[in-house]
C-alpha cells in the first residue's frame, strides 16, 4: 500500500542540546519524511531549550537548527504536543515535564536520575492528563528494554533481571581482565580515552547502575522502587587478583544491577559479581550493555547493545517520539505505570545469593575441616573448595550454595575468627547460575 | 497508585489447542487478575476452536477449560473482541482471521507461514477495519523482536538483520561442533530427543528460517518481502570437516537469516555462514535463538532467548493480547504495517558477502600464485590464505574480502578450472564482520 495521507503537523519541543539533544534534532530533520510516514503526520521541531543560546554546539551552530535555540523553556513546553527532555538532572527538568504534561503534551525523557527519584509523580500526572510518558533511553541507551518489559512481557511474570547497565565500569572490568591491570590504572586510561568522566564516581560507585535498577524493578514488578531501595556497592574494592581468580575458576567479574522477586517481596541491588564464563552476560564486552531477564513463561531473554552515546541514545528517544506521536494521531495511550502489585521491597540482606570467599590460611592439616565446620554451623552449604598454595600461606577458595545474604555475612565474619585463618582476602557474590 | 476500576470484560477466542494453545489458555486463566490490572478490563476466554473436541489434551482435558472446546470456529471468531490464532497452516487460519477482522476483532497470531505468504492482506484488512494485528510469537518465539523493530527502532534506520531463528538447526550445528559428529548422526539424535520433527526438512532445508526472514525484512525495511523473495540454502551439505575448519580459523558455523539494505534495494537470504567466534551470535547455543540488528543510529543490538516451546511462545502471544486489549479499552491502535518505502527486492546474487573457499591443490610451487591470479581477475580481493598439507594433496583456505555474490560464484567456478586445483571442497560465506 502507498503512504497514507498525512494529518496536521505535531509540534515537538526539545529540552537540552548536548550530545544526545543535537543528535535528536539532527535525526528529526534528516528523517523528516520517513518519520511522517511512520507517524501519519509531520513532526515539526519548534524549539530547542538551552541554558545559553550563544554557546557553540557541534551539529547545530551554523545550521538551520540554530534558529530554534531558545532560553525560554517555560513557554516552549506549553506550546508543544510532544516534549523531549534530554537535559538531565532533577530540576528544572522535573518542573518543565510536569508543566508540559499539565498543558496536555506527551513527554519523552532520557533522564534516569529523575525517573529513579520521582518517576511515579510523572507517571501519575501523565495518567491524570491522559498523555504518554516514554523513557526507553533512560536505561541501557539504545537497547529496547523498557518496551519489552512494559509490553512484550505484560502477559508473563518477570522473576529476575540481571543487567550490565553501566558501560564505563564494564569497560574497566574488561580491561582489567584482558590486560591484568589494576583498577586505578584502567580508570585513568578510560578517562584519557573519554570513556570515563573526569569524576567517575557515579559510575564506579554504582550509583548510575542503581538508578537504572530502580527504574527496571519498578516496571518489572509493578512496584514502586526508588533509588533509596537499592543496595549499592561499586567496583572500587576489586583487585587484579580478584579478576585473575575469577578467570581461574571459569568466571568473569561484572558489575550487575539485580532486581528479583523472592517469596517475600522484591530485592534490588547493584554490586560486582562473579558470572560463569558460559553465561550470555559474560560475553558482553567493552562499553556494551546487556539486560538478562528471567520470566516465568518466556524463560531466559537477553537484550544487548550500546548503552550510551549520542546516536544510540537518540535512536531510543526517536522510537519513543514515534510511539507518542502515533497516539496523538490515531488516539490511544502508552502503558500506564500502575504499581498495582506493590510488593514489599526488602533489604539486600534478604537476597538469596552465593559467595566465593578467598581465604589465606595456615598450611597445616585440618584447616579445611575447620572452615567447613564453621560454614555448616551457619546453615550454609559449600558447593566447591579449591586450595592453592601461595608462597608461605595457603589459599583457600570456598564457593557456597545459595543462602540468604545475612547468613552469608555472618558466615564470613565467623571464618575471620578461625585461628588457622590469616585473612579473608575477598568475598564476591556469584550470580547467573 | 492502586488498581484502577475495571471496564467490561473483553471476549477472547482461541483458535488451536496444541502445545502453545493449551499454554495460552492456562496463562489466561491463572494470570486472570494480573492481566485484568494491566489491561484495565478482564479477559474472558469464551471458546477454544479445535478440529476434534473429544481428543485428550494435556492441561485442558479434565479442567474447566475443557468446556470451552468447540469445533465451530466460524461462529467463535465472530463473537470475539480478540482472536488468538495458534493453529498454524494457511487455511482455515487465513479465512478465520479475515472473518474475525471483518467483524471487528483484533487478532494475535503466531503463524509465520501465513504471515510470510499473505501478511499484507491481513495487515490491509486490519487497517481498513481499524483493528490490530500482532504477531510477536511468529518470529523467534519468546524473544521480543517484532515490537522493537516495529516500535523501538521506528525513528532509526535498520541496515541489516542477522538472525539465528531456527533452534533445531542451531542445536544440530552446535552438537556437530562440540562432538565432532556428522550431520546425519546429530539430526537422528535430535529426532530421538524430540528437538527435531520426524520430518525435519522444513528446519534443515532453511524454509522455517526463510518465513521468519521474510516477516522481519518486511517490517524492518517497510517493503513487501514474501517467502519467494528469500534465497534459501539449508545445512544439509555441511560436513564435520567444515565445522572443524571453521573452528581452526576462529569461526563457528550458524544458519543465518539475513536481511539487508544495499545501495540498490533489499536482499533477503538464508544460508549457513561462518561467524567469527568473537561475534555475539557465535555464543548462541543449543535451541536458543538470537536476532542481531544493525541500525544506523542505534548501532549493534542483539535480542536473545528461547525460540520455540509452548510456554515461551505463549508468553509472546500474551504480551500481544495485552497490547491489543489495551487498545480496545483505552482506544488507539498498534502500528500500521505500511510498506511505504517499497524498496526493490533484489536477488541474492546481488548480496555483498565474503567467502571462505577450501581447495585441494597439488603440492607444488606456484599454486597459490595461480589461484590468487584467478581471484584477482574476477575483481575479488583476498583477505587471507592458509595452507595446510593434508596427506597427498595440499589444502588451501582462501578467504575473500566483500564482493557481490555473483562475482564470487564466478570466481569459484574459475578456481575449479585451474589445472593445479584438484577439487573445491567447500565454499562458505562469512558474515558478521
Amino acid at each position: 500500500m502507498s503512504a497514507p495521507s498525512l494529518g496536521p503537523a505535531l509540534r515537538v519541543a526539545l529540552l537540552g542540546c548536548g550530545v544526545v539533544g543535537s543528535e535528536v534534532a539532527t535525526l528529526l530533520t534528516t528523517h523528516r519524511d520517513e518519520l511522517a510516514s511512520r507517524v501519519g503526520a509531520p513532526l515539526d521541531l519548534v524549539g530547542i531549550a538551552v541554558r545559553e543560546v550563544s554557546r557553540p554546539r557541534a551539529g547545530v551552530t551554523g545550521t538551520a537548527l540554530e534558529a530554534l535555540l531558545t532560553q525560554d523553556a517555560d513557554s516552549l513546553v506549553r506550546e508543544a504536543d510532544i516534549v523531549i527532555e534530554v537535559m538531565g538532572g532533577i530540576e528544572p527538568a522535573r518542573e518543565l515535564l510536569l508543566a508540559a504534561i499539565a498543558s496536555g503534551a506527551s513527554v519523552v525523557t532520557a533522564n534516569k536520575a529523575l525517573l529513579a527519584q520521582d518517576g511515579p509523580t510523572l507517571y501519575a500526572a501523565a495518567d491524570e492528563a491522559g498523555v504518554d510518558v516514554y523513557f526507553e533511553a533512560a536505561v541501557a541507551g539504545a537497547i529496547p528494554i523498557i518496551r519489552p518489559v512494559r509490553e512484550s512481557l505484560a502477559g508473563d511474570q518477570v522473576e529476575r533481571i540481571l543487567g550490565i547497565v553501566n558501560g564505563t565500569t564494564n569497560y574497566v572490568l574488561d580491561r582489567m581482565a584482558s590486560e591484568g591491570l589494576d583498577l586505578d590504572d584502567v580508570v585513568a586510561e578510560a578517562q584519557r580515552l573519554g570513556y570515563a568522566e573526569a569524576d567517575p564516581s557515579a559510575d564506579v560507585d554504582g550509583h548510575d547502575a542503581a538508578a537504572k535498577a530502580a527504574i527496571l524493578a519498578s516496571l518489572a514488578f509493578h512496584t514502586r522502587v526508588s533509588l533509596e531501595d537499592v543496595a549499592v556497592e561499586g567496583i572500587m574494592g576489586l583487585t587484579a587478583d580478584d579478576i585473575a581468580w575469577a578467570s581461574r575458576t571459569g568466571q568473569v567479574v561484572k558489575l550487575l544491577a539485580i532486581a528479583e522477586r523472592t517469596a517475600d517481596g522484591v530485592v534490588v541491588r547493584v554490586h560486582p559479581a562473579l558470572v560463569p564464563e558460559t553465561h550470555p552476560l559474560a560475553g558482553v564486552r567493552g562499553a556494551f550493555n546487556a539486560v538478562f531477564v528471567e520470566a516465568s513463561a518466556a524463560g531466559e531473554l537477553m537484550f544487548y547493545g550500546r548503552g550510551a552515546g549520542g546516536a544510540p541514545t537518540a535512536s531510543a528517544v526517536l522510537g519513543d517520539v514515534v510511539s507518542a506521536a502515533r497516539h496523538r494521531v490515531l488516539g490511544g495511550k502508552g502503558p500506564i505505570e500502575s504499581s498495582y502489585a506493590q510488593l514489599p521491597v526488602l533489604p539486600a540482606s534478604q537476597a538469596l545469593t552465593r559467595v566465593q570467599i578467598r581465604i589465606d590460611v595456615q598450611d597445616r592439616p585440618g584447616v579445611l575441616a575447620k572452615v567447613a565446620a564453621v560454614v555448616a554451623e551457619h546453615g550454609v552449604s559449600i558447593e566447591a573448595v579449591r586450595q592453592a598454595p601461595v608462597g608461605e600461606v595457603a589459599h583457600l577458595v570456598v564457593t557456597t550454595h545459595a543462602a540468604r545474604q545475612d547468613a552469608l555475612d555472618k558466615t564470613v565474619e565467623a571464618i575471620r575468627g578461625i585461628d588457622v585463618v590469616d585473612r579473608v582476602v575477598s568475598v564476591l557474590r556469584v550470580e547467573g547460575i
